[in-house]
């Protein structure tokens, strides 16, 4: 039995987008209201306050309505000035990225990079900073998706502050996954959205900003204004007597405020513990199989995503490809310098379950071997399952 | 009995966001797949298909993932660049503000301009050309819905055609709810998006692209590539086979297909005829309460929505919250300058219903009455009643 | 413009079923969790209490997993033995109807009847009461739908309290669209259903069951048991830890959470007072349109369903076609004796709003015109708006 | 990390109610219609004329409101007689069940009985019926479900053919699943539902009915007519031109539409394969594991449910509360007889796909091995994919 391209997959594992959780998508199929409509305006302001419960950021978080790499975008061009010289923390594809968004705002870019299987050391960012003091602006990556890594941004974020520049984190992937927020990590500009580990679709992403980062971007004559670029005019959007800039993204804020109730129904510390159950059961089922993850050491390994080593001989496009075919099952790809070298496992939000680890592990390992590289499925699971069991 | 702002409302006739008909609501609700998945990228070109049939381009219509505003700053950054001259038509608010986004580019704008409750005369716009041989592109807006007025864009294409411009047309509140389309205006650069007469709340826009529109934007050298604001980026993207630029806004794709499947059903035609036939006994019910409609003659007026000057001595927000509190009805404000001065009924997508003009017209009635104002409901009624009946 | 058979109706204003909310439709679609699944089963009992605090009746509520057709013939066979007296107390096809099911199960039954256009008097009842002590059981329609009339259950419940008798009350179509409960009627079998005015699909239905009632149907040996028609059987089927007699409907059950949440949430006394302010408008417009309600007397007329007798001259379903077809609203007719006679106009749940009174209105008076009765809609909708506007 | 009682399970593998598939949530999402509107009347024979195409019963198949234990109670009701005489074929909890609905009709009834595990054998019942030439009625259960076992009804049908009674079977938990249909098994009552392979929730049932059963319940004086038990009352319901005995199930029948339309898009021969080979896996796996089927004989086994023998020292229900605890699956009890002796694994709609046959083993592997019975769960999920690779 072999599943067609056209047919529905069974389990999208995916990095994103991912599958949403039911609420979700009932929350999306909520009546549509006039944004300026007083309950939705009010709709509005309870979920930017719900989200400050969990971005903790200094202000109220910024919902822009458009997927993170919009709010990627805009941070870059916000805060970033022609004369910001700017640290780039290098660990990945995504974090490389934000290279040529930081560049076209002038700004001088000083990258301190590492192998895109390891992470930032954060006396190397203690050191770069020590020997650039003009550096205002420090970007990172806080889980370099895809690499699978996650950069200890806590431990950079009390450099960047000692030194006083401004701490701007790429924390899509991992923020709703992991405990990481604006506040303990030190961050002036956190970027994240709801569309990975919150088990949302695609479509807003979500702004963390200290009062520095405000006054950085206010301060910024090139930052965007009348733009979809534009995060200073969203500044007092969430207030629901104030105007907003053009029209929100009504359903995807209903969708947005279910996934909030739900996380806080189930609580953080719930969610990223099976998140991290999850992955930790993936990688020792991975280990268990014969098969590397992509980081160089465990400790580097994401809660969120396990990126799995592609064995030598075996195409990775292929690959993924029987394992949707054999198990109706989706996995997601490298990116950019690490496509071809990795699959992809998510850990997001409704996936964030222990069995889905098995299921991960199942059709990998048996695509895999009819492929031609013969693993140990059984010897997988069992060691996935132990894991599980001592949790 | 009077509804409290945070009860939801009865009726939202509004110009937008509208009221999304319940089979998108499913639709939004609908799994969400991986982007990559073959089977969403099947879905993805499907929809640009379907919408290729409505749209009308030369070429396979863009979905870009945030609303119509991002697909107007796209349309200007992308296709106007440093030597072009742009004849700006204004004739509202929306026309008015694409100068913004127009000058920006650094392109020298000039003005053909007429009050708010007119619209163009193409014959002035060949006047315009002829006078100005340099303009490279002419930019419109079909629908300046803050003066709920409809600009001739077939007779101005046949201008602009003729003259060699590039013309570039706001068509975001009309198309779906008239006979508009890219083919029959001669339109180079069709901007709109479903979340007005299509029926879906607000978070795509879909450009109609000509080829020598194409061939424009890919000679600016300005023209926005790995940026929220690219158009470039996209032109290959709706193929099965091509990789997205960044992720695409999932459930609203899949709103939009049931959107777009609905309108096929009943057929575009029948659509029309019912936001047609919606207005005009709007119109009747206004003139029949003694009041007047903004346009300055009525076959300047909006088949989507009908705009009513104020009478004096009504201040507009508070009669929009008058008919709110009183009756459960949403209506929109102006917007700019025609803010305070009007009061727009949409019909739009599923409240394009005649029926609904009685629910509106009762309840602006009702609350101009309440207010002071003393019009006569029944008569108002009656006289919308015999449009819908004459029909 | 017409409305095609097959086309979507614009307006549902039947007496059911009817338009249901949205927040109840999403809850419809909640993911379906297996019966003896602790999460449903906790859900299970969470409805029964909420219901608890709407019905008011001495034990918790029972629902019955079909239409309350089916709450109907099981109260009849239940409650009513062989030895049993039934006074049932007829003022319509639907408490007329219920003597079929009364019969079957072995009882006498004597009736005490009005025209179908009045409601019984509760000293009729107290009469009928003195002339035959033997009377056992008391059975009453509280809103006798086909013909829009409310009996004063709460008259005649005192009356059949005082004489020892049991009272079973058809409350389907008036529960929670106005002031009734089975402790404030004393009633001891209260049957009714979500799927009137609470805004449900029909598929449940919900019975108050008095300590008396239940030893009554204990004490019957025929009441159903090992049966759909059971009602002995779901006795402590609310209970998280007791079994259910067979599977429960699991996604109505989600759909009437949701309502009961919006029913609380709103406050049952505002929403009886827009049921009650909908009808009246409504009332009023048929009088200014110079048409007749089928009851006798306004006073008998139901908060939730107006019945407008037909002109004479005018075929009451060919009336209710031209309204589809020319308006696409949907009115239901009358049943049984009334058929024919009148057209209804529902005002249950979501419709219960005073705005769709005008709606109904404006359709009934153009249809009635177009097919040759010219009445003044105009006068019509003026009255009604009197009515909205002086509450 | 233990899932509560109250958290939402993260998989629901039972033998019903199953998981629905999402688009027959979003079917039940859809605006609910007045069942006399034309529009749902059109529906209402649309999908009676799809089942048609795959229940193959010689009448158009018949719809009842209630789940199916209300079929079988008003099949048992209208089509046996006081003079008949019933064959009832018990080979499990269900099929003996039916004794008490079929004895309720007065009728005599001879039971052939075969123990829990096995299944009938047809030879027996040409015995049976030549012994028994007074037999007007067989009966028989196609899937025993507490049992997991699969009776030949096609040969069964045969001898009943052959004999000239008439054939009632219930499918209810295997059509859908497995090729049987009225046609193919010579049944003349073959009553189903939608709750079960097709992944409906509970609320309906389906009845495919041959002349001979027709001329036979209208032959019965007993047979139930204005009764939510009646059978007769809805032969001619599912025409758009007539009426319906009571109101229907509004929301169920859109759900069942939306389930039918998936069935036939996806070919009920590849969906008859999935269930079957993840039956075929997950026996694989359960044999692996040293654990045994219930069945008596592999070829009895259900390819929609399977049945697990709980091995000596396990508490069947502390093993089922140990799997939600410790993995979040929810799987299924015995019943009657069977309770406490097996765990059954559902296979139905939805969850009738192999890899969750990986999920069920897993669980339920880990579950018996932390309450004692150690288990090989590696070598349970290698033999249930090596069945899953070779189909």
């Amino acid at each position: 039995m072999r599943y067609k391209p056209s047919d529905h997959p069974v389990f999208t594992l995916t990095t994103g987008p991912v599958d949403a959780y039911p609420a979700v998508l009932r929350g999306l199929a909520s009546t549509v209201l006039y944004d300026y409509d007083p309950a939705f305006q009010a709709t509005y302001q309870r979920v930017a306050e719900k989200l400050a419960t969990i971005v903790k950021s200094e202000t109220m978080p910024v919902v822009l309505h458009g997927e993170p790499v919009l709010a990627l975008e805009a941070a870059a061009a916000s805060l970033i000035g022609r004369d910001d010289v700017v640290l780039n923390l290098v660990s990945g594809v995504y974090s490389k990225g934000f290279e040529g968004w930081a560049a076209r705002s002038g700004a001088k870019v000083i990258e301190l990079a590492v192998p895109y299987d390891k992470v930032i050391d954060p006396a190397d960012v203690a050191r770069a900073l020590a020997a650039h003091p003009e550096v205002t602006v420090v970007a990172a990556c806080h889980h370099d998706t895809p690499s699978g890594t996650i950069n200890p941004v806590a431990d950079i974020g009390r450099e960047v502050a000692r030194h006083g520049a401004v701490f701007l984190v790429d924390a899509v992937s991992s923020f709703g996954g992991m405990a990481v927020d604006a506040a303990s990590a030190h961050v002036d500009l956190f970027v994240t959205g709801p569309n990975k580990c919150l088990g949302c679709p695609p479509g807003l992403s979500i702004l963390g900003v200290s009062n520095k980062a405000w006054a950085k971007m206010k301060a910024n004559p090139n930052a965007p204004r009348a733009s979809i670029l534009s995060i200073l005019d969203w500044e007092e959007a969430w207030r629901h007597d104030k105007p907003f800039p053009f029209t929100p993204s009504v359903a995807e804020i209903n969708g947005l405020e279910a996934a909030i109730d739900l996380y806080l129904a189930e609580g953080p510390e719930r969610v990223w513990a099976r998140h991290d159950l999850t992955a930790r059961a993936c990688r020792a089922g991975i280990a268990a199989m014969g098969l590397a993850i992509w980081p160089a050491e465990e400790r580097f390994a994401s809660p969120t995503a396990t990126a799995v080593k592609i064995p030598a001989g075996i195409d990775e496009a292929a690959l993924r490809a029987e394992i949707r075919a054999r198990y109706g099952v989706v996995l997601s790809s490298g990116r950019g310098e690490t496509l071809g070298k990795l699959t992809r496992i998510g850990h997001m939000g409704p996936t964030a379950q222990p069995l889905y680890a098995i299921v991960a592990l199942t059709a990998l390992g048996g695509a895999l071997s009819a492929l031609g590289h013969k693993v140990d499925v059984g010897a997988g699971v069992a060691a996935a399952l132990a894991v599980i069991d001592a949790a």
